[in-house]
């Protein structure tokens, strides 16, 4: 889709600093992308796609190589199965762990949260297809994603408080008071208690509710829509969500008017307006 | 209503920094103002009541001078006939804009951030009474009021990404997530889709929904119950929300402190406490 | 519970430092504990249980020695009777504030402000089990709380615009938008109208409503829940939701990192994946 603006880049430029992504072999999950949509799917259903370290550390790795990608322009996590994600492995995570040092545990809750900051980092808006069981690191992932679609029977829990730790893991006391309300967050964060779906629909964390049957489906087609809408735009609007965090009201305006002065000099607003103007719909090139 | 604070203040300053905006002749929307409350009618029907560079620096400079108005004390902002606002006008605004370069495309943005500054800086609660079409620029203007009545047919649309633009359009990344939560608002300023009445209701955006013929009637009941609290604690109430927005919980705090102890130096307060122990209805005054 | 923490402390550390409070004998409300859960009442039931300036400064105080309480682990705030709260006695304290000089009423509204910081401090999780009035003073004490639990007869009303001052009373204005929405708050803290059980469940201010019979059984389960698990850890998880208010994402995820590393280091942690793998229900300890 964006193959063009790769065309003008300065070539040196473009060879250093983007790359196609499509081609990538993923070792610890499965990666397939489609007209620019990329499909992460968490793959051990035997044990409900548990983490490990090492695909953590891919996890970590890939989506801070999106911020380069050419040929990706959305992403959506899934689990394999009737599950999302059953987060750290009890044996290949939590085992190991119980036995390291402060410097080593630090390195690990440091690649935990790097793979967040990789998430909020990237330009794509990503999805999480939440099914079944979405626990720990799991509901992690899914509270980092842009939006979310689950399914009724989703049960999703921040349940680190019930082996023996704190809610604040990877950013989820900053983040999941911000989606759902500072209460909602105490209580799941306090108690380790899985959400509903229903819950999650009516408190804001999930979009939308799907049938299990059309989740991913669901999920590709929103993704999808988001590919042909203005990507370089949509990288912006991630990138200001994030930035202005922690702003005054009045530094987020002026953020915000740079911003948008930056993307009012893009093609594709000149696109928008000439399609409107000729009545017809606009073909966004993200440029 | 507050003509006794005036006659008290210093005549020099009373001159030269406060002044009475009821008789002010407004040139691209309508501006009338009765028992303390300020009514903005916007005021182009046949084409939903687009914005102009025009009404955009006019609403600016008006909501500017209400920081020092004397005779109104909340303000409503409704559309004229079934719509709110479509936005920018297409034709006056993104056609010109399309053809101007950086530096004059951030005086634009710049502006019409600092409409929304003026919003939150005025002291006068501002009421939105949104009903039909509520788009864009529109939405902004209804999302940067501190109250919100909705119709059940409103369709509020923050719809930058649709014309090739960043959700991030006059604070509306920082805003509007603490409004409706961040998965919300995410999904509205990446997909760019109206949210209807029913679930702006829901989500939080608007306060209550009313029916069309009643709304604007409701909204001014409403600006005028709070003209008739205590105004100038009101203008602080309001202050203070803008103040803390990005305050640590302890800095917050030790902020109201002072603030509230200001507004104990009030003779509302004690009208308030007189009217309490002989059992009527204190009669506010505004100082 | 964690009475073996204690005796492992330096002796001098733990004599200085921490303290037993389940013998601490209230002057101004009632104070029970029952393993390892406290239950604050207050007690005058035939004024709504009102506030008074004794009343401020020991709950202000007692909060603040929770910080070193050995045998306390989660707390219960309850009015006795049918009500939670009606907030400052109008005799007893805004009778005298009327009177009162800049410097005296800053060092009164710091002193509730020092509440809400003292609450917002202390380790443990706080409860707040809301039925009838609930209003001013009151109001903010269940807000300052972590959880809290309503009826649908409860009356929760920020209404200290109904006495002339603003809504910016001992951090309202920074944290009811976070727990309800910025639009929410504005509307309540603008107009001081109750906000019903209903409409606090609906909005995220009650994580739960209760029948009036069981609602302090309830709140008391729930603390107790909150006991039995790792409350070295769940003090991790309140200081956190209080540190990173006011943080950008990249600095909460660090934060994070090293307060769960930390939490990594404890036994509760040990404790939890052994009894997994013995597929038994961990017993925490809280160190």
């Amino acid at each position: 889709m964006n193959d063009s603006t790769e065309a003008r880049l300065d070539p040196a430029l473009a060879a250093g600093n983007r790359k196609a992504l499509a081609g990538y072999r993923a070792s610890h999950f499965l990666w397939q992308v489609q007209e620019g949509v990329a499909t992460v799917t968490l793959n051990r259903p035997e044990r409900k796609n548990p983490l490990t370290f090492d695909s953590y550390a891919e996890l970590r790795d890939l989506f801070g190589q999106l911020r380069h990608a050419t040929d990706v322009h959305a992403v959506v996590v899934v689990g394999a199965g009737d599950n999302f994600c059953s987060g750290g492995d009890v044996h290949e995570i939590i085992g190991p762990l119980v036995r390291l040092q402060a410097p080593e545990l630090l390195m690990f809750t440091r690649m935990t949260g790097d793979l967040v900051k990789a998430m909020r980092a990237c330009p794509q808006p990503v999805v999480a297809a939440v099914d079944g069981v979405c626990a720990g690191a799991g509901a992690i992932v899914a509270m980092a994603s842009d939006l979310r679609l689950g399914t009724a029977r989703s049960k999703t829990a921040f349940l680190f408080n019930r082996v023996g730790l704190a809610g604040c893991d990877m950013g989820a006391c900053a983040m999941l008071p911000r989606i759902i309300g500072q209460g909602r967050a105490s209580e799941l964060l306090f108690t380790g208690r899985s959400m509903t779906g229903e819950e999650g629909e009516r408190w804001g964390f999930f979009n939308k509710l799907c049938l299990p049957e059309h989740l991913l489906e669901q999920a590709q087609a929103l993704a999808r829509e988001l590919v042909q809408g203005p990507t370089f735009a949509n990288g912006i609007t991630k990138t200001m969500l994030h930035q202005e965090w922690a702003m005054t009201i009045e530094q987020a305006i002026e953020a915000e008017a740079q911003a948008q002065a930056l993307c009012m000099l893009t093609q594709d607003f000149r696109r928008a307006y000439e399609a409107f103007v000729a009545k017809r719909k606009p073909v966004f090139e993200g440029n």
